[in-house]
């Protein structure tokens, strides 16, 4: 087997384990739980067997050394296979099991640190995994600092540095932004009628429109979980999820919507190359940037409802008495919230400020752990103007950091940018411009696949971003764009 | 590594297909079918792969050599194993895979030949399998004829002769029953009003009756399927299917209880042995048995509806002016259908009689496969007193023999005899007949949970019958049962 047939396998290996995955989160029977994780850990360990050994190894090399560049998706394909093959074996097996043990033993400690508000509880399993993190990091070796090694496993070849700089610029802006539609929304604060909204005209409605932005339900689904995600079953394979609030059908909404921008991404992918880097998504700032842009630059807007509000009212009578206007408000409504999953638009990224500055800091020993909480909660008070009345609102409200996932925060933020700044070049073309004020979507759509998504994951992400909008990231547009939107 | 470790690993293979092939039943979006057969195939290679392998082997012999014999489960559990073994190692690689061929290419050829109605486009398919199947006995061995090897894969160590003394002395009295049944379904014929029966009150209908006898939701599900079937996705995972008819709610119900009885008896099974033979299910006989036996001994009982009867009516208001007589007749109706599945209790063996005898005689060579089509009508014409309009009607109807399954249908008959006398068994306990007698289903399922699914697949299908009934199976119970229901 060549190591594009041995990819292919894994991704055959990683799409079952997806499937085990999204049965867990959607259909579980409760006593299932046990036997469902050992199922899922033997696909881990076959998959992780075979992208560790001898033989992709060789293979691997075989191909590095037949390769004559001319076929740059095929030397693209390899640059990356390595990488990910170096960020696999670069790490022992010994600090692999190490990593879990920690992983496994803090997510409990967390949530019941979290219940309780107690940081004291999750203290020192955040020591043990901030000191993994650093060993991790010098294991996979790195250029600036070590965090560029940990934010560059979900943003690939991102620079620290880089995105300090991007942040940074923006802060004030965004807190100007921020500040300004918080106190809009308050002095004319939005209501939607309380309903009823029953979940079945939700999900007839929300299908509708899923369809009409060019989510493919033949090759795919959206279902019901806990936790709204979207996950790749199979190269023809999307599912989506969802949660209801019958009190508010918009929650839902544009879940799903966000959702289908991920969910459209994975199936723009070029097909044929399913497993290999080509056929992938190339980061998480890019994937985010997919879904942001449909939920916030599409759904979020003034043309869209436009065109959708007299929809919505038919599948929700209680809307009858609410003016497009006022509707508007409530879809943009702006809050200071303590908890960044409860954000909007308008705040959301002031969230993520702080974490990639706290983690930074702590990453550099800036910040001891037991300090976190007070810094979090100075850093906090800067941003919105009061403290957290506890740390289960401050510092222990995700669980990115008990999951060993420091580093990932700012792609959550870079989706945004790059959002932004996609949405800007494709209404260049006047052509889409047009069609989006129609509530025609195909023609982005179109935009996206040939630009962003038939790339795969062959470029860098900044140098696709470059290569579809003719700059590097930027906040230039995301920054107009709020503005716009709030000021 | 031992034997029992590695047996433990395969389950958790096997366990995953079942995931992957639930979800392709239930869920799978249509461009999703492609992919969706090379994930299973690839399951299927690592099952295979891992049980037919040299430290398989090595494994079981060590563990057969250190047997003492002191625990008569260790050595039962190791004789099943090499039982499987033996059965798997015995085909060489170059047949299973002309086999594989043979299966793939006869299946749609089967599909299209039934839909014109044209044996001719199957013949030559049947006329491989035949041989293939011959051949595959040989490879397997087998003490009276070759029909025992292939029966045996079904049913352990069942022996054709006995099999066909048993249907040969039931079959005069058995189509006794079924002309008296049908003769009285003709007379007075029975009527459901046309509905409606709305799905969603099937669905809660059908749960609630399904908790009352004993399957456990906490470890388990009911969904929809354009089959239904029931499969064990992992030792507290058992998912059931049904399909609705909105004309006739007991459509569903039925399946639901045919197929909560095989769930029921899935989760019976010793829990710590999943994986191991004393954890699983010893045959399809014994696994037909207990869904007919909630399907029918209970379900389509008097006893039964006269306790359900008005909660049915609850949920169907278009019951309302039907009485309960009127009901039970719909339920105990009773026609010559030419389909099999489309058979109600009282002449569904018929089919299966007519099926062992032409798989039988094909497989001794008395039947060419071109006369399959007559005898097949001229057998059919004795039991039925008419002939199939066309071969859709007839030899063409079922996809087993496509699919290489020969020696399958035998068990579905075999099911309904080891009910009646399971059934007639428990019911020798006076509190578990009087419990059933008022709907009460708790003792029936302890007592089948300690006399069948607590051993597993420890003993023969025939031992295990011996020793929870006092007698081998025989077509006493279950004879005396369909002449007291339809006499």
């Amino acid at each position: 087997m060549s190591i594009f047939e041995k990819a292919r396998e894994l991704a055959v290996i990683h799409s079952v384990s997806s499937i085990v995955g999204w049965d867990q989160e959607v259909h579980l029977p409760p006593a299932a739980t046990e036997y469902r994780a050992s199922q899922l850990s033997w696909l881990a360990a076959q998959g992780h067997e075979m992208a560790t050994s001898d033989e992709w190894k060789a293979d691997l090399e075989a191909a590095e050394a037949a390769d004559d560049g001319k076929d740059p998706v095929r030397t693209a394909n390899l640059k990356e296979i390595r990488r990910q093959f170096d960020l696999a074996t670069k790490l022992p097996v010994e600090f692999v099991s190490r990593w879990s043990k920690a992983a496994s033993l803090a997510k409990p400690a967390w949530a019941a640190a979290r219940k309780k508000s107690d940081f004291s509880m999750f203290a020192p399993h955040l020591e043990t995994l901030l000191g993994l993190a650093r060993e991790k990091a010098e294991l996979w070796g790195y250029e600036d600092e070590p965090y560029d090694a940990l934010l560059g496993a979900y943003e690939r070849n991102a620079k620290t540095r880089e995105v300090a700089a991007l942040f940074d610029g923006m802060r004030p802006e965004l807190a100007e932004i921020a500040a300004a539609a918080v106190a809009k929304s308050k002095e004319d604060a939005p209501r939607l009628p309380a309903g009823p909204y029953p979940v079945e005209a939700q999900q007839k409605f929300n299908r509708m429109v899923a369809a009409a932005v060019g989510f493919e339900f033949d090759a795919g689904r959206i279902d019901t979980s806990t936790h709204p995600f979207c996950t790749t079953l199979g190269p023809r394979d999307v599912r989506l999820t969802t949660r209801y609030d019958e009190a508010d059908f918009t929650s839902s909404l544009f879940g799903v919507l966000h959702e289908a921008g991920h969910g459209m991404y994975e199936l723009g992918l070029p097909e044929s190359d399913f497993g290999l880097p080509s056929g992938s998504s190339v980061s998480l700032g890019i994937h985010e940037s997919q879904s942001r842009l449909w939920e916030n630059h599409i759904g979020r807007s003034r043309e869209f409802w436009e065109h959708w509000y007299p929809a919505a009212r038919e599948a929700f009578p209680a809307l009858e008495n609410v003016a497009l206007d006022d509707y508007l408000r409530h879809v943009l409504r702006a809050d200071f919230s303590p908890i960044r999953v409860e954000a909007d638009e308008a705040t959301y990224d002031l969230h993520i400020l702080l974490r990639f500055e706290i983690e930074r800091r702590m990453l550099r020993g800036e910040i001891a752990v037991a300090d976190v909480p007070g810094a979090w909660n100075d850093l906090f008070e800067a941003s919105f103007g009061f403290r957290p009345e506890d740390d289960a609102h401050g510092c222990l409200q995700d669980i990115h950091w008990a999951m060993g996932g420091l580093g990932y925060f700012a792609t959550y933020t870079l989706g945004n940018i790059n959002a932004a700044q996609l949405a800007a070049a494709a209404r260049k073309d006047e052509a889409i411009d047009a069609a989006i004020r129609r509530a025609e979507y195909a023609p982005l759509l179109g935009w996206l696949r040939e630009n962003v998504h038939s790339h795969g994951g062959t470029l860098d992400p900044a140098d696709l971003m470059e290569r579809a909008t003719g700059r590097k990231p930027d906040t230039a547009d995301y920054l107009a764009h709020l503005r716009s939107r709030y000021l």
